[in-house]
Protein backbone atom coordinates (compact mmCIF):
# COMPACT_ATOMS: atom_id res chain seq x y z
CA UNK A 1 0.00 0.00 0.00
CA UNK A 2 1.20 3.55 -0.36
CA UNK A 3 0.70 6.25 2.87
CA UNK A 4 1.11 9.81 2.46
CA UNK A 5 2.25 11.02 5.86
CA UNK A 6 1.95 15.01 6.73
CA UNK A 7 4.53 16.13 9.00
CA UNK A 8 5.26 19.54 10.34
CA UNK A 9 9.30 19.87 11.54
CA UNK A 10 11.72 22.59 12.69
CA UNK A 11 14.64 21.67 10.88
CA UNK A 12 16.98 23.74 13.01
CA UNK A 13 19.10 20.34 14.04
CA UNK A 14 18.56 18.71 10.65
CA UNK A 15 20.77 18.61 7.50
CA UNK A 16 17.82 18.97 5.55
CA UNK A 17 15.04 16.24 4.38
CA UNK A 18 16.94 13.78 2.30
CA UNK A 19 19.01 10.76 3.90
CA UNK A 20 23.12 11.90 3.48
CA UNK A 21 25.75 10.03 4.86
CA UNK A 22 27.31 11.14 8.07
CA UNK A 23 24.14 14.02 8.66
CA UNK A 24 21.16 13.61 10.74
CA UNK A 25 18.40 14.49 8.07
CA UNK A 26 14.22 14.32 8.83
CA UNK A 27 14.58 11.55 6.48
CA UNK A 28 16.55 9.32 8.51
CA UNK A 29 14.39 10.09 11.48
CA UNK A 30 11.22 9.38 9.92
CA UNK A 31 12.26 6.00 8.33
CA UNK A 32 13.68 5.04 11.83
CA UNK A 33 10.06 5.73 13.70
CA UNK A 34 8.50 3.49 10.49
CA UNK A 35 10.90 0.65 11.28
CA UNK A 36 10.26 1.25 14.78
CA UNK A 37 6.72 0.96 14.39
CA UNK A 38 5.93 -1.43 11.28
CA UNK A 39 8.84 -3.71 11.70
CA UNK A 40 10.52 -2.92 8.27
CA UNK A 41 12.35 0.29 6.87
CA UNK A 42 10.36 1.60 3.94
CA UNK A 43 11.42 3.33 1.02
CA UNK A 44 9.92 7.26 1.11
CA UNK A 45 9.80 9.93 -1.26
CA UNK A 46 9.33 13.81 0.46
CA UNK A 47 7.97 16.80 -1.69
CA UNK A 48 10.79 18.27 -2.10
CA UNK A 49 14.90 18.12 -1.08
CA UNK A 50 14.71 21.11 1.90
CA UNK A 51 18.06 22.37 2.62
CA UNK A 52 19.99 22.45 6.21
CA UNK A 53 17.80 24.02 8.96
CA UNK A 54 14.45 25.19 6.46
CA UNK A 55 11.76 23.96 8.23
CA UNK A 56 8.01 22.61 7.33
CA UNK A 57 4.39 23.03 8.29
CA UNK A 58 2.97 21.16 6.36
CA UNK A 59 5.55 18.36 4.39
CA UNK A 60 4.23 15.57 2.39
CA UNK A 61 5.59 12.21 2.16
CA UNK A 62 5.29 8.81 0.55
CA UNK A 63 5.32 5.80 1.85
CA UNK A 64 5.60 2.25 0.36
CA UNK A 65 4.58 -0.44 2.92
CA UNK A 66 2.52 -2.95 4.47
CA UNK A 67 0.56 -2.44 7.56
CA UNK A 68 -2.78 -3.63 9.28
CA UNK A 69 -2.53 -0.80 11.51
CA UNK A 70 -5.27 1.80 10.82
CA UNK A 71 -4.28 4.75 9.56
CA UNK A 72 -5.86 7.19 12.28
CA UNK A 73 -3.50 5.39 14.81
CA UNK A 74 -0.22 5.68 12.65
CA UNK A 75 0.62 9.44 13.78
CA UNK A 76 0.57 8.59 17.57
CA UNK A 77 2.27 5.53 16.90
CA UNK A 78 5.36 7.19 14.66
CA UNK A 79 5.01 10.67 17.21
CA UNK A 80 5.56 8.29 20.14
CA UNK A 81 9.03 7.27 18.53
CA UNK A 82 9.87 10.40 16.78
CA UNK A 83 12.41 13.34 18.24
CA UNK A 84 10.02 16.36 19.42
CA UNK A 85 11.30 18.57 16.86
CA UNK A 86 9.59 16.41 13.82
CA UNK A 87 5.93 15.73 14.43
CA UNK A 88 3.02 13.22 11.89
CA UNK A 89 0.23 15.69 11.77
CA UNK A 90 -1.89 12.81 9.85
CA UNK A 91 -2.26 9.51 7.65
CA UNK A 92 -3.93 8.47 4.72
CA UNK A 93 -4.04 5.70 2.39
CA UNK A 94 -3.38 6.90 -1.28
CA UNK A 95 -3.57 5.83 -4.94
CA UNK A 96 -0.67 3.58 -5.15
CA UNK A 97 0.01 6.04 -8.98
CA UNK A 98 0.92 8.83 -5.71
CA UNK A 99 3.81 10.39 -5.78
CA UNK A 100 4.65 12.96 -2.63
CA UNK A 101 7.05 14.47 -5.54
CA UNK A 102 5.90 14.34 -8.57
CA UNK A 103 2.01 14.14 -8.01
CA UNK A 104 2.45 17.77 -6.60
CA UNK A 105 1.21 20.88 -8.86
CA UNK A 106 2.26 23.05 -6.43
CA UNK A 107 3.79 24.71 -3.34
CA UNK A 108 3.58 27.66 -0.90
CA UNK A 109 6.71 28.40 1.44
CA UNK A 110 7.05 31.72 3.71
CA UNK A 111 10.09 33.30 4.50
CA UNK A 112 9.64 34.81 7.89
CA UNK A 113 11.73 37.92 8.79
CA UNK A 114 12.12 39.04 13.11
CA UNK A 115 12.20 42.66 12.54
CA UNK A 116 13.92 43.26 15.90
CA UNK A 117 17.05 44.56 17.71
CA UNK A 118 16.86 41.42 20.03
CA UNK A 119 16.51 37.58 19.33
CA UNK A 120 13.10 35.98 20.50
CA UNK A 121 13.73 33.84 23.60
CA UNK A 122 10.79 31.61 22.57
CA UNK A 123 12.02 31.01 18.82
CA UNK A 124 15.47 29.76 19.18
CA UNK A 125 16.95 28.85 15.18
CA UNK A 126 13.80 30.01 13.98
CA UNK A 127 13.03 33.33 11.64
CA UNK A 128 16.56 35.69 9.69
CA UNK A 129 16.64 38.64 12.19
CA UNK A 130 16.93 42.25 10.86
CA UNK A 131 17.97 44.92 13.07
CA UNK A 132 17.18 47.52 10.69
CA UNK A 133 13.38 49.07 10.10
CA UNK A 134 11.78 47.25 7.29
CA UNK A 135 9.00 48.77 4.87
CA UNK A 136 7.20 45.94 4.31
CA UNK A 137 4.56 47.56 2.16
CA UNK A 138 7.25 48.53 -0.27
CA UNK A 139 8.35 45.00 -0.49
CA UNK A 140 4.66 43.84 -1.53
CA UNK A 141 4.59 46.24 -4.07
CA UNK A 142 7.78 45.85 -5.42
CA UNK A 143 7.00 41.96 -5.56
CA UNK A 144 3.97 42.00 -7.34
CA UNK A 145 5.98 41.97 -10.87
CA UNK A 146 7.44 38.80 -10.14
CA UNK A 147 3.76 37.24 -10.01
CA UNK A 148 3.03 35.33 -12.93
CA UNK A 149 4.59 33.45 -15.45
CA UNK A 150 8.45 34.30 -16.41
CA UNK A 151 12.04 33.04 -16.10
CA UNK A 152 13.05 32.79 -13.37
CA UNK A 153 17.11 32.41 -14.04
CA UNK A 154 17.84 35.52 -11.93
CA UNK A 155 16.64 33.56 -8.77
CA UNK A 156 18.16 30.41 -8.97
CA UNK A 157 21.46 29.60 -7.38
CA UNK A 158 24.12 30.08 -9.47
CA UNK A 159 25.64 26.88 -11.09
CA UNK A 160 22.47 24.69 -10.65
CA UNK A 161 21.91 22.24 -13.86
CA UNK A 162 18.31 23.12 -14.40
CA UNK A 163 17.52 23.54 -18.12
CA UNK A 164 14.25 25.27 -17.84
CA UNK A 165 13.84 27.98 -15.39
CA UNK A 166 10.45 29.19 -16.42
CA UNK A 167 8.10 28.85 -13.44
CA UNK A 168 4.34 30.63 -12.14
CA UNK A 169 4.09 32.11 -9.23
CA UNK A 170 0.31 32.43 -8.31
CA UNK A 171 0.69 34.18 -5.01
CA UNK A 172 3.24 36.31 -3.60
CA UNK A 173 2.95 38.95 -0.66
CA UNK A 174 4.59 40.58 2.19
CA UNK A 175 2.76 41.31 5.53
CA UNK A 176 3.67 42.17 9.00
CA UNK A 177 2.38 40.28 12.19
CA UNK A 178 3.53 42.30 14.82
CA UNK A 179 7.65 42.04 15.28
CA UNK A 180 7.49 40.04 11.93
CA UNK A 181 7.35 40.16 8.51
CA UNK A 182 6.49 37.33 6.23
CA UNK A 183 7.22 36.60 2.86
CA UNK A 184 4.45 34.18 1.21
CA UNK A 185 4.79 32.69 -2.73
CA UNK A 186 3.00 30.37 -4.36
CA UNK A 187 3.71 28.81 -7.26
CA UNK A 188 3.89 25.85 -9.93
CA UNK A 189 7.52 24.40 -8.81
CA UNK A 190 10.33 26.51 -7.44
CA UNK A 191 13.89 27.08 -8.71
CA UNK A 192 16.86 25.61 -6.13
CA UNK A 193 16.83 28.75 -3.36
CA UNK A 194 14.33 30.70 -5.28
CA UNK A 195 12.17 31.94 -2.34
CA UNK A 196 15.47 32.77 -0.18
CA UNK A 197 16.88 34.93 -3.05
CA UNK A 198 13.33 36.72 -4.00
CA UNK A 199 13.48 37.37 -0.31
CA UNK A 200 16.65 38.72 -0.12
CA UNK A 201 16.36 40.59 -3.11
CA UNK A 202 12.88 42.53 -2.10
CA UNK A 203 14.91 42.73 1.56
CA UNK A 204 16.57 45.36 -0.55
CA UNK A 205 13.64 47.44 -0.87
CA UNK A 206 12.19 47.33 2.15
CA UNK A 207 15.50 48.46 3.58
CA UNK A 208 15.66 51.24 1.24
CA UNK A 209 18.82 49.82 -0.81
CA UNK A 210 17.20 49.34 -3.60
CA UNK A 211 14.48 50.90 -6.22
CA UNK A 212 11.17 49.52 -6.22
CA UNK A 213 11.68 49.08 -9.94
CA UNK A 214 14.58 47.34 -9.34
CA UNK A 215 13.20 43.90 -8.77
CA UNK A 216 11.48 43.79 -13.01
CA UNK A 217 15.11 44.46 -14.24
CA UNK A 218 16.50 41.74 -12.39
CA UNK A 219 14.04 39.71 -13.80
CA UNK A 220 14.83 40.76 -17.29
CA UNK A 221 18.33 40.63 -16.97
CA UNK A 222 18.09 36.67 -16.14
CA UNK A 223 21.32 37.29 -14.45
CA UNK A 224 21.61 35.55 -10.62
CA UNK A 225 24.30 38.48 -9.76
CA UNK A 226 21.82 41.55 -10.44
CA UNK A 227 19.89 39.87 -7.72
CA UNK A 228 20.38 40.00 -3.38
CA UNK A 229 21.82 38.11 -1.26
CA UNK A 230 20.32 34.53 -0.47
CA UNK A 231 19.02 34.60 2.81
CA UNK A 232 19.47 31.66 5.55
CA UNK A 233 17.78 28.63 5.41
CA UNK A 234 16.53 29.34 8.80
CA UNK A 235 13.68 31.87 8.11
CA UNK A 236 12.68 29.35 5.78
CA UNK A 237 9.58 27.32 6.12
CA UNK A 238 7.51 25.00 3.43
CA UNK A 239 3.69 25.74 4.14
CA UNK A 240 2.17 23.80 2.63
CA UNK A 241 2.14 21.19 -1.24
CA UNK A 242 -0.80 21.06 -3.29
CA UNK A 243 -2.06 18.34 -5.03
CA UNK A 244 -5.04 17.20 -7.44
CA UNK A 245 -7.95 16.03 -5.68
CA UNK A 246 -7.26 12.60 -7.68
CA UNK A 247 -4.22 11.88 -6.91
CA UNK A 248 -4.85 11.07 -3.40
CA UNK A 249 -8.37 10.15 -3.74
CA UNK A 250 -8.77 6.19 -3.45
CA UNK B 1 22.51 54.39 40.09
CA UNK B 2 19.34 52.32 39.98
CA UNK B 3 18.66 50.41 36.40
CA UNK B 4 15.48 49.26 35.42
CA UNK B 5 16.02 45.93 33.00
CA UNK B 6 13.02 44.58 30.95
CA UNK B 7 13.33 41.11 29.90
CA UNK B 8 12.02 38.11 28.00
CA UNK B 9 12.84 35.01 28.87
CA UNK B 10 12.17 30.76 27.97
CA UNK B 11 11.87 29.59 31.36
CA UNK B 12 12.25 25.98 29.68
CA UNK B 13 15.65 25.56 31.12
CA UNK B 14 15.37 27.50 34.61
CA UNK B 15 14.15 26.53 38.01
CA UNK B 16 12.50 29.98 38.23
CA UNK B 17 13.78 33.55 38.63
CA UNK B 18 14.85 33.87 42.00
CA UNK B 19 18.59 32.40 42.77
CA UNK B 20 18.71 28.75 44.78
CA UNK B 21 21.45 26.81 45.79
CA UNK B 22 22.04 24.00 43.28
CA UNK B 23 19.67 25.20 40.64
CA UNK B 24 19.99 27.53 37.11
CA UNK B 25 17.89 30.58 37.62
CA UNK B 26 17.63 33.01 35.34
CA UNK B 27 18.07 35.76 38.14
CA UNK B 28 21.98 33.51 38.61
CA UNK B 29 22.24 33.73 34.29
CA UNK B 30 21.60 37.81 35.04
CA UNK B 31 23.99 38.21 37.76
CA UNK B 32 26.75 36.49 35.48
CA UNK B 33 26.30 38.93 33.16
CA UNK B 34 26.40 42.53 34.74
CA UNK B 35 29.26 41.30 36.35
CA UNK B 36 30.64 40.46 33.27
CA UNK B 37 29.50 43.85 32.07
CA UNK B 38 30.09 46.56 34.67
CA UNK B 39 33.10 44.63 36.64
CA UNK B 40 31.16 43.53 39.88
CA UNK B 41 28.09 41.34 40.71
CA UNK B 42 24.93 43.90 41.48
CA UNK B 43 22.19 43.23 43.96
CA UNK B 44 18.62 42.84 41.79
CA UNK B 45 15.55 42.53 42.68
CA UNK B 46 13.06 40.76 40.47
CA UNK B 47 9.29 41.82 40.17
CA UNK B 48 8.28 38.13 40.82
CA UNK B 49 9.06 34.84 41.76
CA UNK B 50 8.30 32.93 39.18
CA UNK B 51 8.21 29.00 39.26
CA UNK B 52 10.21 26.28 37.10
CA UNK B 53 9.15 26.66 33.73
CA UNK B 54 7.44 29.24 33.68
CA UNK B 55 8.14 32.04 30.97
CA UNK B 56 8.18 35.84 30.87
CA UNK B 57 7.70 38.48 27.80
CA UNK B 58 8.57 41.69 29.77
CA UNK B 59 9.93 40.88 32.99
CA UNK B 60 11.03 44.28 35.27
CA UNK B 61 13.97 43.90 37.19
CA UNK B 62 16.01 46.74 39.46
CA UNK B 63 19.72 46.69 39.41
CA UNK B 64 21.44 48.99 42.12
CA UNK B 65 25.08 48.98 40.55
CA UNK B 66 27.60 52.09 39.25
CA UNK B 67 28.73 52.39 35.28
CA UNK B 68 29.29 55.04 33.10
CA UNK B 69 28.03 53.20 29.85
CA UNK B 70 25.39 54.83 28.59
CA UNK B 71 21.65 52.69 29.13
CA UNK B 72 20.82 52.34 25.32
CA UNK B 73 24.28 49.92 24.96
CA UNK B 74 23.35 47.96 27.63
CA UNK B 75 21.11 45.31 26.34
CA UNK B 76 23.35 44.71 23.72
CA UNK B 77 26.25 44.23 25.84
CA UNK B 78 24.25 42.13 28.38
CA UNK B 79 22.78 39.98 25.18
CA UNK B 80 26.43 39.09 24.24
CA UNK B 81 26.69 37.70 27.31
CA UNK B 82 23.64 35.85 28.21
CA UNK B 83 21.99 32.43 26.84
CA UNK B 84 19.66 32.73 23.98
CA UNK B 85 16.84 32.00 26.11
CA UNK B 86 17.11 35.26 27.85
CA UNK B 87 17.17 38.92 26.18
CA UNK B 88 17.28 42.14 27.33
CA UNK B 89 14.62 44.13 25.82
CA UNK B 90 15.09 47.39 27.22
CA UNK B 91 17.36 49.70 30.19
CA UNK B 92 16.73 52.86 31.70
CA UNK B 93 17.70 54.53 34.75
CA UNK B 94 14.63 55.04 37.44
CA UNK B 95 14.49 56.91 40.89
CA UNK B 96 16.51 55.21 43.53
CA UNK B 97 13.63 54.58 45.29
CA UNK B 98 12.20 52.51 42.56
CA UNK B 99 11.68 48.35 43.32
CA UNK B 100 10.89 46.36 40.87
CA UNK B 101 8.67 44.31 42.89
CA UNK B 102 7.20 46.35 45.89
CA UNK B 103 6.74 49.74 43.11
CA UNK B 104 4.64 47.60 41.02
CA UNK B 105 0.80 48.20 41.18
CA UNK B 106 -0.03 45.31 38.97
CA UNK B 107 0.63 42.71 36.52
CA UNK B 108 -0.85 40.67 34.00
CA UNK B 109 -0.37 36.78 33.27
CA UNK B 110 -1.00 34.55 30.33
CA UNK B 111 -1.53 30.95 30.09
CA UNK B 112 -1.35 28.96 26.57
CA UNK B 113 -3.45 25.84 26.05
CA UNK B 114 -2.13 24.24 22.54
CA UNK B 115 -5.55 22.18 21.91
CA UNK B 116 -4.55 19.81 19.31
CA UNK B 117 -3.90 15.95 19.31
CA UNK B 118 -0.06 16.87 18.48
CA UNK B 119 2.62 18.87 20.31
CA UNK B 120 4.09 22.09 18.34
CA UNK B 121 7.30 21.40 16.62
CA UNK B 122 8.39 25.02 17.08
CA UNK B 123 7.45 25.58 20.57
CA UNK B 124 9.59 22.95 22.40
CA UNK B 125 8.82 23.19 26.25
CA UNK B 126 6.06 25.72 25.58
CA UNK B 127 2.61 25.23 26.36
CA UNK B 128 -0.04 23.09 27.93
CA UNK B 129 -1.26 20.97 25.37
CA UNK B 130 -4.84 19.87 25.78
CA UNK B 131 -5.95 17.14 23.16
CA UNK B 132 -9.65 17.50 23.69
CA UNK B 133 -11.60 20.14 22.18
CA UNK B 134 -11.55 23.19 24.02
CA UNK B 135 -14.87 25.78 24.11
CA UNK B 136 -13.35 28.67 24.81
CA UNK B 137 -16.15 30.85 24.61
CA UNK B 138 -18.03 28.99 27.25
CA UNK B 139 -14.31 29.39 29.73
CA UNK B 140 -14.50 32.86 29.08
CA UNK B 141 -18.12 33.28 29.93
CA UNK B 142 -17.50 31.07 33.18
CA UNK B 143 -14.66 33.48 33.92
CA UNK B 144 -16.33 36.79 34.16
CA UNK B 145 -17.42 36.12 37.97
CA UNK B 146 -13.96 36.14 38.90
CA UNK B 147 -13.12 39.49 37.94
CA UNK B 148 -13.39 42.37 40.39
CA UNK B 149 -12.35 42.34 44.22
CA UNK B 150 -12.71 39.18 45.69
CA UNK B 151 -11.45 36.87 48.03
CA UNK B 152 -9.45 34.13 46.16
CA UNK B 153 -8.68 31.65 49.00
CA UNK B 154 -9.94 29.23 46.49
CA UNK B 155 -7.67 29.60 43.85
CA UNK B 156 -4.37 29.78 45.92
CA UNK B 157 -1.75 27.08 46.13
CA UNK B 158 -2.58 24.71 49.53
CA UNK B 159 -0.33 25.34 52.45
CA UNK B 160 0.60 29.33 51.37
CA UNK B 161 1.37 31.13 54.20
CA UNK B 162 0.01 34.61 53.09
CA UNK B 163 -2.53 35.90 55.45
CA UNK B 164 -4.61 38.64 52.87
CA UNK B 165 -6.41 36.63 49.94
CA UNK B 166 -8.35 39.59 48.67
CA UNK B 167 -7.02 40.67 45.90
CA UNK B 168 -8.57 42.88 42.36
CA UNK B 169 -8.94 40.93 39.25
CA UNK B 170 -8.86 44.14 36.36
CA UNK B 171 -9.83 41.87 33.57
CA UNK B 172 -10.26 38.32 32.65
CA UNK B 173 -10.55 37.13 29.17
CA UNK B 174 -10.38 33.75 26.98
CA UNK B 175 -9.93 33.90 23.27
CA UNK B 176 -8.55 31.78 20.74
CA UNK B 177 -5.82 31.94 18.65
CA UNK B 178 -5.97 29.68 15.61
CA UNK B 179 -4.61 26.04 17.62
CA UNK B 180 -4.15 28.03 21.29
CA UNK B 181 -6.19 28.93 23.36
CA UNK B 182 -4.78 31.66 25.50
CA UNK B 183 -6.66 33.32 28.92
CA UNK B 184 -5.38 36.26 30.06
CA UNK B 185 -6.01 38.14 33.11
CA UNK B 186 -4.10 41.21 34.55
CA UNK B 187 -4.86 41.94 39.06
CA UNK B 188 -3.33 44.23 41.30
CA UNK B 189 -1.49 41.12 42.92
CA UNK B 190 -1.68 36.91 42.63
CA UNK B 191 -1.55 34.76 44.94
CA UNK B 192 0.88 31.47 44.86
CA UNK B 193 -0.22 29.49 41.73
CA UNK B 194 -3.37 31.42 41.51
CA UNK B 195 -3.41 31.87 37.38
CA UNK B 196 -2.78 27.80 37.03
CA UNK B 197 -5.47 26.96 39.36
CA UNK B 198 -7.89 29.69 37.83
CA UNK B 199 -6.76 27.94 34.27
CA UNK B 200 -7.52 24.38 35.52
CA UNK B 201 -10.54 25.44 37.06
CA UNK B 202 -12.15 27.42 34.16
CA UNK B 203 -10.18 24.33 31.85
CA UNK B 204 -12.86 22.00 33.34
CA UNK B 205 -15.95 23.68 32.02
CA UNK B 206 -14.25 24.27 28.53
CA UNK B 207 -13.72 20.38 28.49
CA UNK B 208 -17.81 20.00 29.85
CA UNK B 209 -16.37 18.36 32.95
CA UNK B 210 -17.90 21.50 35.46
CA UNK B 211 -20.90 23.71 34.60
CA UNK B 212 -20.45 27.28 34.24
CA UNK B 213 -21.99 28.56 37.18
CA UNK B 214 -19.42 26.35 39.15
CA UNK B 215 -16.93 28.88 39.45
CA UNK B 216 -19.09 31.69 41.23
CA UNK B 217 -19.81 28.50 44.11
CA UNK B 218 -15.99 27.82 44.25
CA UNK B 219 -15.03 31.84 45.01
CA UNK B 220 -17.32 31.94 47.59
CA UNK B 221 -16.36 28.62 49.10
CA UNK B 222 -12.98 29.52 49.56
CA UNK B 223 -11.98 26.31 49.44
CA UNK B 224 -8.81 25.19 47.74
CA UNK B 225 -10.16 21.65 47.20
CA UNK B 226 -13.26 22.80 45.35
CA UNK B 227 -11.33 24.46 42.36
CA UNK B 228 -9.64 22.61 39.57
CA UNK B 229 -6.14 21.11 39.19
CA UNK B 230 -2.91 22.94 39.22
CA UNK B 231 -1.80 23.61 35.81
CA UNK B 232 1.92 22.94 34.60
CA UNK B 233 4.03 26.25 34.87
CA UNK B 234 5.23 25.69 30.99
CA UNK B 235 1.91 27.15 29.86
CA UNK B 236 2.48 30.39 32.37
CA UNK B 237 3.80 33.66 30.87
CA UNK B 238 4.34 36.66 32.63
CA UNK B 239 3.22 39.38 29.87
CA UNK B 240 3.82 42.51 31.83
CA UNK B 241 4.18 44.44 34.90
CA UNK B 242 2.43 47.60 35.53
CA UNK B 243 4.36 50.90 37.53
CA UNK B 244 3.00 54.22 38.40
CA UNK B 245 4.79 56.92 35.53
CA UNK B 246 5.97 58.66 38.52
CA UNK B 247 7.45 55.63 40.00
CA UNK B 248 10.13 54.76 36.83
CA UNK B 249 10.18 58.64 35.89
CA UNK B 250 13.85 60.45 36.68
Amino acid sequence: MNILLTLAFNGTNYHGFQVQQNAVTVCAVIQDALQAVLGARPNVKGCSRTDAGVHARRFALSVRCSTTIPMEKLPLALNNQLPPDVRVLAARQVPDSFHARYSATGKEYEYVMLNSPVDDPFAPGLYYRVPQPINEAAMHRAGQVLAGRHDFAAFMAAGSSVKDTVRTITALSVRREKARVVLAVAADGFLYNMVRIITGTLLEVGLGRMDEKQPARILQSGQRSQAGPTLPGKGLFLNRVFYPEEATNL
